[in-house]
This record gives structure tokens, C-alpha cells and sequence, in this order.
């Protein structure tokens, strides 16, 4: 974290100095803005998150619920959301409140008194080690105060304006404000009124039933019937002795049980399976109460019982695997005309079962995605095309997804006697633990993604995947750290030069690479940044060495890597980095000796991999994705 | 973090039901109160933070400023200090913002060319582990802000009074509340009120020159003269190549600095030496201007340069090492007569250089060890002479303090030429490395430390000692972690029992003390927990198998390990520990296989071992520092 630099901040340092909109950000919704936002659910949050980092971008986000979410709705929070929230500043803070799945277990009859289940298995949760953060469960409505309480403390203070319902919208052929967007107050001094705001952009980020979706004329299509399960976030006695544990319960006469234990120490859900709802059968299931869900569940038990003593919440959470074509109002065929002014994310676009524990996590992969390039593209520093990657890179995410889902419930849904091995549904499970932890994500080449022809410089990096972080010595303060943990969510372009062989100071491939990057015109660093910003303003440079931190002094760094920064010209120490005595990240990441220059986008993937000399090859790639800081300064 | 048992908690889980005086807490300083503490510095707060959490004594804390602490004052925070955070809950949060040491340099006049100053040496900050906290710096205003979250989210919901200053204090023989103390209001609507105000007992916390100290007739003897240091924290450009790192740095001429690198990534401070405060100098020491200071940091610094950019705070701090006799109001040879009403802590008890950081961190000790004492006369859980304790610990504490700072003060001002080996000083930094970080204080047997008899069933935890940590595994829900890192600062006593060889369900030595513990009159369980409050409300009592977690069931654990908790008495899981496959804290920390008990103290110091066999020594124990509940429901 850094701070000071402005001046001495006597109080939390998380909260950065007001700027832009934040300094008389209008406390009611205004009629114009650049982006509106609909629905705080965490594919809305985090994009709005996101954006708050731009304060030169007016950013609203509406919600029909007069206050924040308070219970109910996901829980599940993959390694790959904790990553995000580290670049938000808030894994650690969210990881002592929530609970962490090490093992999960699986419950099945027992093979000799049928009528009982017994556990079967308890693998452990991440056997990859894909990740250095936990898999957590925490309720919802946590995840979206911590994105909240970063909003409020980004330069844009930006703060939800809850009690505003999205009614719909019309795009206009021109003007500044194209979005026509036709809102009503639900709560509040203005309650029932009806208003027509106008916005550059709009994001529907309004759930499964989006009235944004229906906006721009897309549905979600899929499976015919929903499935329905009966959830309950209960307080319980029990003598079932895996009550704080993940596990997966299935019994002799079919029922089943998923069991997530929760924050806190005592709360735990269970979802039980109340199968299709067909069209005969839906107004009963619909009509399943707290009672019956606990009756199942304790038939599914068996020889256990569970005596419930306070519901917190629940609900029949009935979902279909359905997905929209396209997360944008261009259509394919139409993307020669005009670039997108309204999208869609989160189950706006996708919705899917509970099982595989998947809703919340990817809708805020999708809002990750998007806000860096609104952010990017209203700032003046890319160009609009920017935005037509949103929609191709996410939706097949979301195929994937459903993909992936469709063959988990129905292993799930699955008799014991009808699996042709009696460790398949675990096998599974531990097979595949890379998908649902959500790091099977590889998005294609685009204007944002090059190509994988240096891939083998730098082996552990996957072109098109997220940035796995990887442990170093910070030089300034021999501070060992995660890589990876030093990139804030403050939209900035992150390149991590790989050194060759010599130490700093030392003529090298990487002292001639840091002196174009600080002086050519072709350098993505000096053609966009613009005058009188920092140098790491847009674009974030640090240098790895193959040396320990002994070996060198950091002030023998190239000065790209020391920028001057801040009203007081400081040097800015902490972007040069040497490699651990224990853990060599270029062993650990398969780093060519020869050096390496590792592109990662503001969402933290992996944008692309060149070698030190080409330094064309790393001019052309931003050239395609950035504007020239002087046609900002004219704009 | 255990919560949702007494309901659900939607929002932030640090945030603890009110109860008692928190209910309906006085906004304005009321005429009388259980304890009045002088003084938000670190003792202050901490003691505050502490008595926070007994909510049926009602506790106030006045402060002169009108406000908060801004700037200024220490800033290293010992690894004692940062596991004592763990306790309050905000030893990750502090962690994320602050400095963090991992090494130290030594510079000293190069020995070719003396002129200039060179790297001597650069040792590891704690090479013998002595702790998994780090040691870290971090401005003191945010050490106190912390306290001040955890106060208003516990149960009493308490909030420092500020502007308010005490003036005097008499202590009369009898009442209720026999310490009237005069303070007068220093800002708000009755700025200029002196009032008279009533408590049974009085914590001056009020620094070097305490008010409070002079009102019992105490005073601080020691050192004739002070020591002064110029003292910045600022922002600069310099060419001196470890700026970011903490080093001691010795000039040929004689001048020395402390660098202290700060949270943030720029601030930095910087103590220079300016020598003893004798008669003569005096007025023009305590003159130096920043400038001045930085001038001689410059010619320290040679060849190297500083360039102040902006300043945050400076400073002439001068000190010298003075210690009172007692921290309490009664004197030795009296001590027949009562126990003490007035108590002092902190800087008001002992001063010493800045050189080994020591000053907030000793004063935190001071006040957390007074705290829970306090906590439990005033909630009679205790008898009264329980406060006699704390100045018998305390003081020699703060003697051996002294003493090693003189030898450490000494140390740092001698010219290089003088040492016998050139590597001294290190050797001495790195020899001693356990005192400064807080890990040497040992208390003696007393009311609340037993003795050392069965010391070797549990060589790792020295009784008097702090309680050293090491990870088990939570069997409910196989998580790894500290078993430390469970307490909370909650004032409950704590007893850890290490089974004996055979599992959990199995007749053993284990099985037949928690039997004991749960149901024998003499179980100070039994004896001390008021009819309706929950098993666990005083003493918390956990258990670790010599197994591993997949060995057996958390629910065949005993009942006393499993307490019904909360309105809807549920069952509290998170008390069974097993061993980690790579980590047997058995084999860490020297615990014998025939089991053994472990006492701890609400503030972190194991209090006794004994054998699972020696109920008697554990009522014994505890019939000396805790009253029957009966006697408590009388009173
Ligand atoms: C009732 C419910 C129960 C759920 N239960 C589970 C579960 O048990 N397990 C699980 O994994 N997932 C569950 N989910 C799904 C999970 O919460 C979603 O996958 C996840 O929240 C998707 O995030 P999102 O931001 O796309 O949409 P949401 O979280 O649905 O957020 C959409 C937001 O938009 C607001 N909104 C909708 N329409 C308008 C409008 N016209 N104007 C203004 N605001 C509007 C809504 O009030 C809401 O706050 C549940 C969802 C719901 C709604
Ligand atoms: C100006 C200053 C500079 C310091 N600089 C350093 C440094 O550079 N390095 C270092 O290691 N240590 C420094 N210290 C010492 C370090 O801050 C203390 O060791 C530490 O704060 C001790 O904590 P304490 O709670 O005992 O007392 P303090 O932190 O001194 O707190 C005492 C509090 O009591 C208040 N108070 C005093 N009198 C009254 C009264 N009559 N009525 C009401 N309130 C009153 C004060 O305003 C203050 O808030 C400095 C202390 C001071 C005062």
C-alpha cells in the first residue's frame, strides 16, 4: 500500500485523496452521466468498483431494493474472487470472517445398512495448489459492503443510489449522451416518481430477470424447466458429525443434500434437491416451506437428525442453465456499424445451478472484465473497439461454465447404484477442482491478448490465463512478497520486465529495454502517458533481477523502474524486485534465462510474453488498445 | 471469529451485541463511573480496549486534546505487540498498512576512506523465530485508532472522552466510589468547567509528565540529565541507497542516526543524535529546527545526500531512563492495609530512549496486563487483592527494560574506534534479539502464576512466559491454524488440555478430567460460572489430540469440549484440535505424551502446567484468583 506521497494521511490510508467527481460528487442520482450501472448484485459492485478508480468518469449504479442486500442469495467464493478482492484490498479482511473449505466430504448409504449414510470420502479442496488464497464461504451481501466501502473510499467516493428502479432504455444514433434510460424512484422524498435519465454507457447488471436484457431485445435460452432446490441458512443441533464440514450427501432413496457450512462458527445452508420443476409440479415446490426443506433433509440424514432452532433465510432457489448469445446490443453481424453502448453481465447473462457454487464469482468476473475498458475507453485512453472484446471474451466463459455445471448436477443428481465406479462423483470433483476454483479462464487473441509465439519465455505465465503470482524479495526493504499482490485494481496496465543475466547496473538486454521503455516515442509508456502525469500514471513497469537482493543496490535499477512520482518528486523504490533464497520465480514460473517481458492487463491476465529485444513487437501490442496521450489531450 | 449464534449479523461480525452499560451508554462524562482511565496513549487505550469487553463495569477514558492523535510519537511495533493485536482483532488489518522489518543494516565509516560512511553489516531482524508475527512500524495515531474500533464495536460500546483534562485526585477511605478526581473541561460547550468526578479505581495513563503519578506522591527517578534526539518524519529525495531500509548509521565524526523506514512506501524518519541535555545546552537543544536536523542527518550521511522534500512531524524528543518505585498507591510496607485504587502506566512509570523502540510497546503490556484485572474484581469474578498483582509484575519489567536500554543506548553512541570488535554492536542487536521484541518478560509465581514443578510435561511453555503459539488442525472443519491465534481479548481465562496417547471416545486420562472439569464442585468451570451464563463464559477451555483429525469424530470429544452455547444452545465445535501432518505440536512445543494442562491468562502468560492427573493443583490454582459464582450472585 502506498501513501504519504501527497502529503502525511493521518487516518486510514485506504481512503485516497478525492479527485475528479469525487471532489462534488452530486449526492442524487443527476439526469447525465457517463455510465450507469443497474443492479448491485456483484457483477454491478465490482464494476462499479472498478470504475470508481476513474475519477474523471461519472459512474452511477442503480438498485431497485431500497438498502443493501442483508441475507440470502451465494455464498460460495472461489480462490479466483479471493484474488480479486486482493486487488481490492480486502482479501485478508474477508478471509478472517469467512469460513475456509480445506476438505469437503462425501456422504453415501452405507454399504451395509443401506438405510444410513456413511462417509465415503473427504478429499482436500485445492490438491493443485492452483492458488495461494483460501476457497471461502461468506454470505453475498459481504462481498458487496466490502466493494462498497472501496467505492466510498476511491477518488470517485462513489456510493450506490439504492431505491431507483431501472424501467428501460432506448439508444440514440448520436449525442453525447446517447442511452436514454427511463428510471422510477422506489423509496425516498421522490418515491413513484418516474425520470428519464442519459448515460454514455449502461450496464445491466439485473439479474436473471433483467429488464436491461429485455431492453436491448436478448433472451436467455436453454434448458426448458428450471431445477429447485430447497435452501435453508439455519442454526441447528445435530449429531451429524461433519456439520462444519463442505460435504455432499447423498442417500439410499436418492435425496440429496449439499452441505456449506458458513462464517462464524455455528451457521450453516443446505441446499436439498427438489428435482425439475415441471410444470405440474411447480406450484407445489414453489410452495416448499422451512419445515418440509428441514423434514428432507433429516430423511436424507439418516441415522442423524437435525433439529433446527432459527432460520435466517431461505428459499426455493430455482435456476435453469440458460445463457444469453451475446453480453452487447451490437449484433455480429452489425459490428462494422457502431461500437456497444449497453451490455449485460453477471446472471443477466447466465445463470446456472448452485451446485457447482459458480453465479456470484463469475458475474463479477464479467464486471472485472468490462470496467477496466469503460474506465479505459471514457478516460480518453483507448480507443471505443476496446469495448467489443467485453462480449467476446466473457460469453464463451459463460458456455464453458454451463458446460462444466450441466455435467456436475447430473453426476449429482445421479443414484449411487447408477455410477459405474464408486468414486466417481469424488474423482470428479478433484479432477476438475481448476474449473470451479475459476482458473481454467483462457481468453483468445484479440486486441487485448496476443499471441502464445513467446509463450516458452515464460512457461508459467499462459498467455491468455490469470497472472499466478509467484514469491520474491522486494530490494528496497528485502521485504518477501507476492508478485502478484503488488497490483491494485486501479486500472493501470501492469509490465514485469524479467532481467538476463546481469545484475542491475550492469550492461544487459533488460538496461537497453529500460532505457527505450523510459525514452522511446514508440514506448508505451511515453507516448501515453500524458504531460505532467506520473510516469507509472497509465502503464505500472517493474523489474524482476535473477540475482538476491544482496547482490545489487535497488539504486542501480534503470531509472524507469524508480520513477519520480507525486507533487514532492519522490522515488518510487518499491518496483525492483530479486529472486527469494528458497523459491526462484524464474524456476518457479519457468522463466527463459534470456529474460523475459510479461504483459498483465488491469484485470490481471496475461496479455502477453516477448522477449526483452522486442521491443517492436511490445510497441505494436499497445498500439492496437492505446490511445497516444497527446490525442487525449486534444479530446 | 465466532457469531450468528445469538442471530443473524448481516453486517461487519467485529461488531459485538451491546450489552450491559452499552445498552445506554452516558454520551457526556458522567458524575461517577467503575474506572476512570487518564490518558488515550497506548496504555490507556489498551486497558480501555480490555474493560471494554466486560460491559457490566463501567468504564471511561478522558483525554485533554479535543481530539484524536494525529502525528507524531513512536512508531515500532514489536512482534509482542502485533500478536497482543491478534487478540483485538486487527493484527492483519495494521499488518497490511504498515512498515514491515525483515533486516537491518549497520553503517559505519568506510574503513579506507573514513569520510565516508559504508554497509558494515545487514542481519536478519529475527533470526531465531522467536515469534509468526512481524515486527513492524507504523505510526502511533493508527495503533490508537485501532483500539478505538475495537472499543466501539464491543459490547459496551465505549468511546474515548476527550478534551478532558485531570487535575488531581484524593483517594478517601470509604464508599463506593472513593477516588474523587478533579478534571476541567478544554473544549467543547463546557470548556473551562472544572468538575469533581467519582471512581473506584483510577488508571493514570498521562505520560511522562502524569498528573496522576504526582497526585499518589510517586515520581520517576533514574538519569540526571536527558538525552535528546532530533526526531523527523519526512518526505525526501536522497542518493543513499537503503532509505527504505531500518539502519543504524555511524559517522566518523561521531554523529549518528536511527533510519526508520515508514508505512506508506516514502515517509521515512530519522532520529539524529544531539546528545546529553546538561544546564548549558539545554535551551539551544531544545531549539533545533528541522533544518538544523537535517543538516546533520546530511553530514552523517556523507557521501551521500538528503533532500527534505516536505515534513510530517518533528521533534526534539528527549528522555532519560527514570522508573517509579511502585505503579500503584499503596506502598510497600502498607500493602496489609488495602489494595490499591490508584494505579499508574505506561510512560507515567518508566521512560527510556527511543533507540530500542520500546516505549509504546512496554506501555501496552502495562495496560493490558491491568485491564482484564481489573475486568474481574469489578465484575467479581475475582477478589479485590488480585490488583495487587500488577504493579509486582509490571515493575520489575520495566527495571530489566532500563537496563538493557541503557546497555543498548551506550552501545549506539559509542564512536566506532571504541568498540572492541568491530561487529559489536550487531553482535549484541542480533545476540539480544528476543528483549526488544518483547519475548523476555517472565512473570513470578503469585496469585495468578503458578510454579514451575511440572514445567517439563510442556518445556515450550515456560510458565510466566507468553504463550508461544504453534498450529494445529480445527477438527470440525480440518482448517489448519494457530492455536494461539483462537484467543480472542475477550478476559476469559483459558485452559488448554493436551490429551494423553489414546483418541477421542477412549476411556483415558483426558476423558476422566473433563469429566472432572465438567461436573466436580471443585471445577473451576463448575465453581465460577454464574447459573445461566454459557460452559465457556469464563474459562475456555479447548483440547488438542496427539491423533490426526481424519482419526476420529469432533463429536466424540467430551461435553466440556463441546459446550451448548447462545439462546438456542447450540453447539460450540471449534474447541477440538488435532496434530498437523507436517507440524506435531506436541513434538514443537515439548508436550509430554501423557497429556498435560496448560493455563492461560486473558492476557496471553501461561499461568501454570500440570498433569491431567492433578485436578486438585488445577482447583487449587484457581481457588486463589477466582470467587465462587455464588458469591457473586449474593453481591
Ligand atoms: C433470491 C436469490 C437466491 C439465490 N440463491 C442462490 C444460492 O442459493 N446459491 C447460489 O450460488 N446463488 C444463488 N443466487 C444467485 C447468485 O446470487 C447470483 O448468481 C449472483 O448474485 C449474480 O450476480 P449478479 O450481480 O449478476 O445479479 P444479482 O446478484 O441478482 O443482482 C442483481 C441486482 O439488480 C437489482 N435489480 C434487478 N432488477 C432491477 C431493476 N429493474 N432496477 C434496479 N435494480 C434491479 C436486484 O435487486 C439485485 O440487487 C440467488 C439469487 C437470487 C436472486
Ligand atoms: C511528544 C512525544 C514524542 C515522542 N516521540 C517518540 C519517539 O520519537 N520515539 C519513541 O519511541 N517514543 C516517542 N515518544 C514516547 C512514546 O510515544 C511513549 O513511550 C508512549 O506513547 C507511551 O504511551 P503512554 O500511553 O504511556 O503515554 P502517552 O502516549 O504519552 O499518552 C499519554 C496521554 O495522556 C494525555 N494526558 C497527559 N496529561 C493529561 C491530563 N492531565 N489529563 C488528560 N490527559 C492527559 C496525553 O495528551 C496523551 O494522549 C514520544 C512521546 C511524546 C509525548
Amino acid at each position: 500500500m502506498q501513501f504519504h506521497h501527497h502529503g502525511y494521511v493521518s487516518t486510514d490510508p485506504r481512503i485516497r485523496p478525492a479527485a475528479g467527481i469525487g471532489l462534488d460528487r452530486p449526492e442524487d442520482l443527476p439526469d447525465e452521466m457517463d455510465v450507469l450501472i443497474v443492479g448491485t448484485g456483484p457483477a454491478g459492485m465490482i464494476a462499479a468498483a472498478q470504475l470508481s478508480m476513474f475519477p474523471e468518469v461519472h459512474t452511477r449504479i442503480i438498485e431497485r431494493r431500497p438498502h443493501r442486500l442483508q441475507v440470502g442469495q451465494a455464498d460460495g467464493i472461489q480462490a479466483r474472487s479471493v484474488e480479486t478482492f486482493q486487488a481490492f484490498g480486502f482479501a485478508e479482511e474477508l478471509s478472517c470472517e469467512a469460513y475456509h473449505i480445506t476438505e469437503m466430504a462425501f456422504w453415501k448409504p452405507d454399504t451395509e445398512h443401506p438405510e444410513h449414510i456413511a462417509r465415503a470420502a473427504q478429499p482436500v479442496d485445492d490438491p493443485q495448489d492452483v492458488s495461494e488464497f483460501p476457497h471461502l464461504i461468506v454470505n453475498q451481501a459481504r462481498i458487496l459492503d466490502h466493494f462498497g466501502a472501496f467505492m466510498e473510499r476511491s477518488p470517485s467516493r462513489m456510493r450506490p443510489d439504492y431505491g431507483i428502479e431501472f424501467l428501460d432504455l432506448t439508444v440514440e444514433d448520436s449525442g453525447e449522451h446517447p442511452v436514454a434510460v427511463r428510471v422510477r424512484h422506489t423509496s425516498g422524498p421522490r418515491e413513484g416518481e418516474e425520470r428519464v435519465i442519459r448515460a454514455k454507457y449502461v450496464l445491466g447488471a439485473d439479474g436473471a430477470r433483467s429488464r436491461v436484457r429485455a431492453s436491448i431485445g436478448r433472451s436467455l435460452d436453454g434448458d426448458q424447466a428450471n431445477h429447485a432446490w430447497g435452501v435453508m441458512d439455519v442454526l441447528a443441533r445435530t449429531d451429524f458429525p461433519d456439520i462444519r464440514l463442505k460435504c455432499a450427501i447423498q442417500s439410499h432413496s436418492g435425496g440429496s443434500i449439499l452441505l456449506i457450512p458458513r462464517e462464524g462458527g455455528h451457521l450453516f445452508r443446505m441446499y436439498v434437491d427438489l428435482g425439475e420443476v415441471t410444470p405440474e409440479r411447480k406450484a407445489r415446490i414453489r410452495e416448499t416451506t422451512v419445515e418440509e426443506i428441514a423434514q428432507k433433509a433429516n430423511a436424507i440424514l439418516h441415522p442423524y437428525t437435525l433439529q433446527v432452532r432459527n432460520v435466517a433465510w431461505h428459499s426455493v432457489y430455482e435456476v435453469g442453465h440458460r445463457l444469453t448469445d451475446k453480453f452487447d446490443d451490437v449484433d455480429d453481424g452489425a459490428s462494422g456499424s457502431h461500437t456497444p453502448r449497453v451490455f449485460i453481465a453477471g446472471d443477466a447473462c447466465h445463470t446456472h445451478s448452485a451446485k457447482a457454487g459458480q453465479g456470484m464469482n463469475v458475474s463479477m468476473q464479467d464486471g472485472f472484465n468490462l470496467g477496466w475498458k469503460l474506465g479505459h475507453v471514457l478516460s480518453g485512453r483507448s480507443p471505443e473497439d476496446l469495448l467489443r472484446t467485453y462480449s467476446a471474451e466473457r460469453q464463451v466463459i459463460a458456455q464453458n461454465l454451463i458446460d462444466f455445471d450441466r455435467e456436475w448436477s447430473t453426476m449429482m443428481a445421479k443414484r449411487p447404484e447408477d455410477f459405474s465406479d464408486p468414486s466417481e462423483l469424488e474423482d470428479f470433483y478433484v479432477k476438475t477442482a481448476e474449473f470451479p476454483a475459476g482458473f481454467m479462464t483462457q481468453y483468445e487473441p484479440s486486441m487485448v491478448i496476443g499471441t502464445d509465439e513467446h509463450q516458452g519465455l515464460a512457461e508459467g505465465f499462459p498467455v491468455g490465463k490469470r497472472f499466478k503470482s509467484s514469491r520474491v524479495v522486494r530490494v528496497c526493504d528485502t521485504n518477501p512478497l507476492h508478485l502478484g499482490h503488488q497490483a491494485e485494481a486501479d486500472g493501470r496496465w501492469r509490465i514485469y520486465a524479467f532481467a538476463d543475466r546481469p545484475a542491475a547496473g550492469q550492461p544487459s538486454a533488460l538496461t537497453d529495454w529500460a532505457q527505450w521503455m523510459a525514452e522511446s516515442p514508440d514506448s508505451p509508456v511515453v507516448r501515453c502517458t500524458p504531460e505532467g502525469e506520473d510516469v507509472d500514471a497509465l502503464v505500472d513497469v517493474k523489474v524482476v533481477y535473477q540475482q538476491r537482493h544482496t547482490e545489487f543496490e535497488v539504486t542501480d535499477a534503470p531509472r524507469i523502474f524508480l520513477p519520480e512520482v507525486g507533487p514532492f518528486r519522490l522515488l518510487q523504490y518499491e518496483k525492483v524486485f530479486a529472486v527469494l533464497d528458497d523459491e526462484d520465480i524464474f524456476e518457479a514460473r519457468g522463466i527463459s534465462r534470456e529474460g523475459a517481458v510479461v504483459v498483465v492487463r488491469p484485470d490481471q491476465y496475461v496479455a502477453q510474453v516477448l522477449p526483452l529485444t522486442d521491443t517492436s513487437g511490445l510497441a505494436e501490442f499497445f498500439a492496437q488498445n492505446t490511445l497516444d496521450a497527446r490525442m487525449r489531450e486534444r479530446a
